[in-house]
């Protein structure tokens, strides 16, 4: 091992110089011009795979191709070795507005301990870190203790819209013990984290019908209930005072934050005044009993992200409004059932609906919370590669958002996702002057040859 | 006064004939190219005027002229003779959409009883009814017991913007004892109208203020209120279920209905279940306590004309938007003061806004409300009119909306309103193939006939 990480010192100028290469692809999914930057960007990571000593192949998909890379079957193979896919995307978000970037975004600008380039941080540098462990294995000799799997998409700026297909036809290539994923954040440089969970969502749209059309509100008014103010009424009575969701039942499959848990999240960096500053908000206001970083990882919200009725233009327009409509998302966490949340939410608003309105329920998408637990030992595993690799204590945790393919690689593959975020929060991802902690990318090299061997421990025992 | 009945009763066919060259006009006030179509509207009618014996001439405005013509003094003056503005407009609405118009809308025709063309109804058969009434004393040589001042403007449709500065500038010359307009409705031909009172109105818009700028609902949620949360469960509020504001004091100087006006509006043909199909409602909702003719023209509202907040289009978009807006409306009755009520509805919106959001109130128009007492001589003369033309008992009728020149006249010229609406709820004001009722055109100069014997026995009382 210790050569394993001396080849990576010694090739850290290699590794930043061919970072560069990588992020000179304008591989940009969502525009079309940008196709054939994407096939360029996707031949030279096989390319990079194969002349480390990895099997690499183009696979095409209805969209962008990916990239599928896999260490060579081991001569010393014994028994079970475990089997890990490392996910990663090659795509980039698009660069504009250009004027805003200090220096041109495909033209890679080292600045300090910083590369500057679209992609550099989301998410080439990051698993680019991977490929720099597994050629530092094979180009020591040392044997890998697992087997890796390497899926990097092309995609996964626009929706992923190929990967599930892809995932279902390779299933039996694919089957691993675990996913390892680092397109996630760490609080600051002396904060490694492992992401161990993340909310899902529920989507819903209620339409109050009141009258066929906008009536004169002078000469009907009074006699006919005001669809919006019905809706008020109705949503306002979904949250509480204490910040608490005011659907019965909608708690009773929330697993409780361990004390472990709590006193992980205790450890993070959080100001409440900076932040409030960040938000720009006279005051913090959520779930009573939970500081603000349970709130906004580990607790379930139900959030108005739409409202629309009669006339929103200059002035006024004096009528009673035909309807009115809210758009709802409620953000979910272990065990919450989307499906079980929608029906619960559906039933519960039909309650509330007074008998002089109409009213129209729509269930948009869903995806379902996911955790892993932290006290498992893949998970230690993970903690343990952070803590030898930076070289402090690893933080632990829970992202607010839905990550819709860690849910995929669950249902598909049934292989639990470790996110080990390489990304700082200045990165400035998916914005101009993107860049990636030259620090970070060492570090999470020498965290991914660290994983392998801990994970090879954690998976055979 | 048998000879002016006598009269008018000889003359119907030429008086129709007359009102088919009036709606010849295309007196479209809202469309420019119609600009001279109502300065010939104008001096046809200042000649019509002049033909039965009147005074009379064009007042430019600083839009299109006013017609103004007075009868003139009389040989058999002794003491203080009554004098009566007589209000009407000549303008039109605009006749789009032209293919849903059975017959050309500036082409009369006649069918059974009905003269259909733009601006029959609304107003120019009302006002010509009035000149009617004038032309029958005058050509019978039967002395005029009150003095009469025509005022018939070009804007009514666009806002009657010139006349509050013609009715300041001419005060002198248009001094009078009370105002007749002829520009609203009867429920049926058999229950002729006075219209006593109308509701006032404030308008408000109330914009609650959250994070600086829209927030990912999965990194901040949980932790910020949802403007659009609070702004539900703010408005939510200044309604309760019983369908009465609940604003302290917002009822404070609410003059209650009386036992007799109660009992006038029972008389008044109202079918519940037809009334709920026309709305397309599934039940009718109102404050409790009063019947559906009470709430909508004399019980004051408060009603959400349009929200507005956040992502409002197809699908979801999963924010915690930064702001959210409520457009909203009182309407008022007698004697709630406009100044009064948005001076409540502040304060009580500002003491319901939670610490977590920023409020901000912007208040738009009002309007007072008007009444003038059924009981008062020159009420009791209008009915007294009212029932000797139609020959059945006249309804008392309040509106629900407000008629601004109303307030203006008595604010300028201190004079009370009589509304004597000769229109019927078939006619389509505003709407493709609008007609006026011949019967109440014949009906109506019999009433105005009348009405002028009436009120001159009332106002010398």
């Amino acid at each position: 091992m210790q050569q394993v990480i001396e080849y990576l010192k010694q090739n850290q100028s290699r590794f930043v110089e061919e970072l560069c290469q990588y992020v000179r692809f304008a591989s940009v999914s969502a525009q079309p011009r940008h196709h054939s930057d994407l096939q360029r960007c996707a031949q030279w990571l096989v390319k990079h795979c194969r002349a480390i000593g990895l099997d690499a192949r183009v696979c095409p998909t209805a969209g962008h191709p990916i990239v599928l890379a896999k260490t060579r079957p081991s001569r010393k193979a014994s028994g079970h070795r475990p089997r890990i896919l490392v996910y990663g995307h090659y795509d980039v978000q698009p660069p504009e507005p250009f004027d805003l970037w200090e220096s041109p975004p495909f033209e890679p600008r080292i600045q300090g301990r910083s590369l500057f380039a679209r992609g550099a941080s989301d998410n080439k540098g990051q698993n680019l870190a991977h490929l720099k462990a597994v050629e530092a294995y094979l180009s020591t000799g040392t044997d890998l203790p697992c087997d890796l799997v390497f899926v990097i998409e092309g995609e996964e700026e626009v929706g992923s819209k190929s990967l599930g297909a892809f995932l279902k036809t390779h299933r039996k290539e694919l089957a691993c013990d675990a996913v390892v994923i680092s397109d996630t954040g760490m609080p600051t440089p002396k904060h490694p984290a492992l992401t161990y969970a993340l909310r899902g969502i529920a989507a819903f749209e209620v339409i109050v019908h009141g009258p066929s059309r906008d009536l004169h509100s002078g000469i009907f008014g009074g006699t006919v209930d005001n669809p919006a103010m019905a809706l008020c009424q109705l949503i306002g009575k979904l949250r509480d005072r204490n910040g608490r969701v005011a659907i019965p039942g909608f708690y009773d499959d929330v697993k409780p934050l361990s004390a472990f848990e709590r006193k992980q999240f205790k450890r993070l960096p959080f100001q409440e005044s900076e932040y409030r500053r960040f938000l720009g908000v006279p005051k913090l206001f959520g779930e009573k009993g939970f500081t603000p970083i349970e709130q906004r990882s580990a607790r379930p919200t139900l959030e108005i992200n739409g409202l629309t009725s009669g006339y929103q233009g200059e002035g006024s327009k004096t009528i009673v409004p035909s309807w009115a409509r809210v758009k709802l998302t409620a953000r979910l966490v272990p065990d919450q059932d989307p499906k079980k949340v929608v029906k619960l939410v559906r039933e519960h608003i039909r309650k509330l609906c007074p008998p002089s309105a109409r009213l129209e329920i729509k269930c948009g998408h869903g995806a379902e919370p996911y955790i892993v637990s932290p006290d498992s030992p893949q998970a230690q595993a993970a903690l343990n590669a952070l803590r030898r690799s930076f070289d402090c204590e690893p933080v632990l945790i829970r992202e607010g958002g839905s990550i819709p393919i860690v849910n995929e690689f669950k249902k598909i593959l049934r292989a639990d996702a470790l996110m080990l975020g390489l990304a700082l929060p200045d990165d400035n991802a998916h914005s101009p002057n993107e860049k990636f902690d030259l620090g970070c990318f060492a570090k999470g090299q020498a965290m991914s040859a660290y994983l392998w061997q801990e994970l090879a421990t954690a998976c055979s025992r």
